[in-house]
C-alpha cells in the first residue's frame, strides 16, 4: 500500500476516495489537494483528511500515488503545474470519464521517473463537493484502466490494488475504446436526458408546474442525470467528441425509424423493440449492477400510513 | 362511497387499486374480472378481492363503479361488451395513459343511465400482474380525470373521492390536453428509452457485456421504463400518435442544436443547459414527486460492509 495518497480535486468522486482510503486502509497519510478555499476549509471540517493543502507542490511531493480528480479540460494544465513536484517512482493517475484526451494532456508533462495510469472508476450521483462523497461509491463498481502501451507494470498494479482495496472490479481497455464505450454507456444516456429535461421545460403549450407535477410517469427518472454537474459534462462532450457524435448518430438513425413506426401504426415493431429491451435490464440486474427493486427502492414521500 | 367496485384487468394497475380499496376501506365489495385464468387464479390466491370472475356480464352487474384496468387499444371492446351489463347510475371510469382515443372509443357504447368518467393515474412501477401492485402506488401521485363536457358531476364527484381515497391529488383537463402533457412527461421519455436501450444492444463495436458491465454511468436509469409493459407502452404510441410526433419533433430539434454545440466545441451554450436542467429536478422534489437521496436512494447489492 502507498505511504502517501495525493488526491488532487476534492469534489464526489475525490472525497469519495477519501474517505474510501481512509476506511479500508489503502494509505498512511492522506494528502487533500484544491485550488478552491472553501472547499479545503470543507475538507478539514468533515476531517477527511490528513492534511489539505492549496499548493500542488506541497501537496503531492511526499506522494506514491497522485490522484487527479478535476474536470477534464483542466487536467493538463494540473498536470503540467504539479508534475515536476512528484518524486522518483510516484504514480500519476485520475478518474476522468474521457481517456483519451487525457492521455494525450497529460504524457507530455511527465518526467521520466513517474508513470501514468488513467483511469475511470464508472459511478458517481447526481451531487456535487466535498459533502457529497461516500466511502462506498465504488463497490462492486468497475475502474477502467488504459494505460498507455509501455507503462511500468508495476505502476498498473499499484493503481489495481488501490482500486480493488475501494470495493471496485478493475478492467483494462485501450483509451480509445474506453472513450467509445462509455459515449453509449454513460455520455449519450446524460446529453439524452439534459435535452428532453430542456425541451420539456421550454414548451408553451404544456407549463413547467405541470410537467413537474406529472412527472411521475417517466419524465422524473431523466432529471435525475440532468442534474448531473454542469462543469464535469461540458467538458465530457468538449473532450469526447467523436465518438459521442458516432453513438448519437446511431441514436439518431434508431430514433427515426420508431418514429416511422409510430407515424404508420406498426404496433409489432413497436411490441418487439419494447420486448427486446426488458431482457437487457434483467442483465444488468443479474450483474450485480442494479436493484431489482421496483422503481429503483425509491422512498416514497408522504406516503399514506396504512399498508405498502 | 360505493357499495361494489369491479376492477376490469388485474395487472399492476388494477391490482393496486384493488389492495388500496380494501386497506382504505373505499368500497364494501370488490368484483375482480379478468379473462386470463391464471390471473384469475393469482387474484383468488392472493386474497385482494371478494369476488373474481371472468365473465363481463356477471362481474359488472352489481357494480357501483366499474373501473377499466385493460390496454387502451382493447378498451373500446371490452366497454361495447360490458356496458349494456351496468345497473342504472353505475359509473365507469378507467385509468389509461391516453384519453382522446379512450374517449372516443367508450363513448359509443354507454346506455344513458351511466357515466364514463376518464381517468389517469399518474403512477406505476416497470413491473407487470396482479403480484406487482401495491396499495400506495397512488399515495401522493397525480390523479387526472378528463370528463367530456356534460358528464353528471355526481358522477364526477364520486370517481374523484375515489381517487382521493386512494391518496391521490386529483386534477381535471381536456382529453387532448392531457394527451399533450402526458407525451411529454411520460410517452415520449418511455420511447426515448426504449430507443437508446435498443440502439445500445445491437451495436458491433462496443458488446452487451460491456454496455451491461458499465451501466452504472447513466445507462442504467434508462433501461427501468425501458423495462415496462410492452402490450400497455405498444397501445399508449398507437392512441397518441399525433401529440407524440409533435413532442418528438422539438425534441429532435433541440437535439440537433445540442448535437451541432458539441460540434463546434461551443462549451457556453452546453453549460448553460446542463446548469437550468439541474433546477427542473429542485422542482420536483420540492414539489413532493421524488426523493432527494441521491441516486434514487437506490439499494446497493453486495456494497462492502464498512462505512455509508
Amino acid at each position: 500500500m502507498p505511504e502517501t495518497i495525493a488526491i488532487v480535486g476534492l469534489g464526489l468522486i475525490g472525497s469519495s476516495i477519501a474517505r474510501g482510503a481512509r476506511t479500508y486502509g489503502l494509505a498512511r497519510k492522506i494528502v487533500a489537494v484544491d485550488r478552491d478555499a472553501a472547499v479545503l476549509d470543507r475538507v478539514r471540517a468533515l476531517g477527511i483528511a490528513d492534511q489539505a493543502s492549496a499548493s500542488f507542490a506541497e501537496g503531492v511531493e511526499q506522494a506514491d500515488l497522485v490522484i487527479l480528480c478535476v474536470p477534464v479540460c483542466s487536467i493538463g494544465a494540473v498536470a503540467a503545474e504539479l508534475a515536476p513536484h512528484l518524486k522518483p517512482g510516484a504514480v500519476l493517475s485520475d478518474v476522468g470519464s474521457v481517456k483519451g484526451s487525457v492521455v494525450a494532456a497529460v504524457m507530455p508533462h511527465l518526467k521520466s521517473g513517474n508513470a501514468f495510469v488513467p483511469a475511470h472508476p464508472v459511478a458517481g450521483t447526481e451531487y456535487s463537493g466535498p459533502d457529497s462523497g461516500f466511502s462506498t461509491l465504488f463497490s462492486n463498481r468497475w475502474c477502467i484502466l488504459t494505460p498507455p502501451d509501455g507503462t511500468d507494470p508495476a505502476a498498473v498494479a499499484a493503481v489495481t490494488a488501490f482500486w480493488e482495496g475501494l470495493g471496485a472490479i478493475v478492467e483494462t481497455m485501450s483509451p480509445e475504446h474506453h472513450d467509445l464505450v462509455l459515449a453509449i454507456t454513460s455520455h449519450v444516456p446524460h446529453l439524452i436526458a439534459y435535452n428532453i429535461v430542456g425541451t420539456a421545460a421550454d414548451l408553451e403549450t404544456v407549463t413547467q408546474s405541470e410537467v413537474i407535477k406529472f412527472s411521475a410517469g417517466g419524465f422524473r427518472d431523466f432529471t435525475r442525470i440532468a442534474a448531473s454537474d454542469p462543469t464535469m459534462w461540458r467538458d465530457v462532450f468538449l473532450t469526447n467528441k467523436d465518438a459521442v457524435l458516432e453513438m448519437l448518430g446511431r441514436f439518431n438513425e434508431d430514433l427515426a425509424a420508431l418514429t416511422k413506426a409510430i407515424r404508420w401504426g406498426d404496433g409489432d415493431a413497436l411490441f418487439d423493440l419494447f420486448t427486446r429491451t426488458r431482457a437487457i435490464r434483467k442483465g444488468i440486474v443479474a450483474m450485480g449492477q442494479e436493484t431489482a427493486e421496483a422503481d429503483f427502492g425509491r422512498a416514497r414521500p408522504d406516503a399514506k400510513s396504512t399498508g405498502g
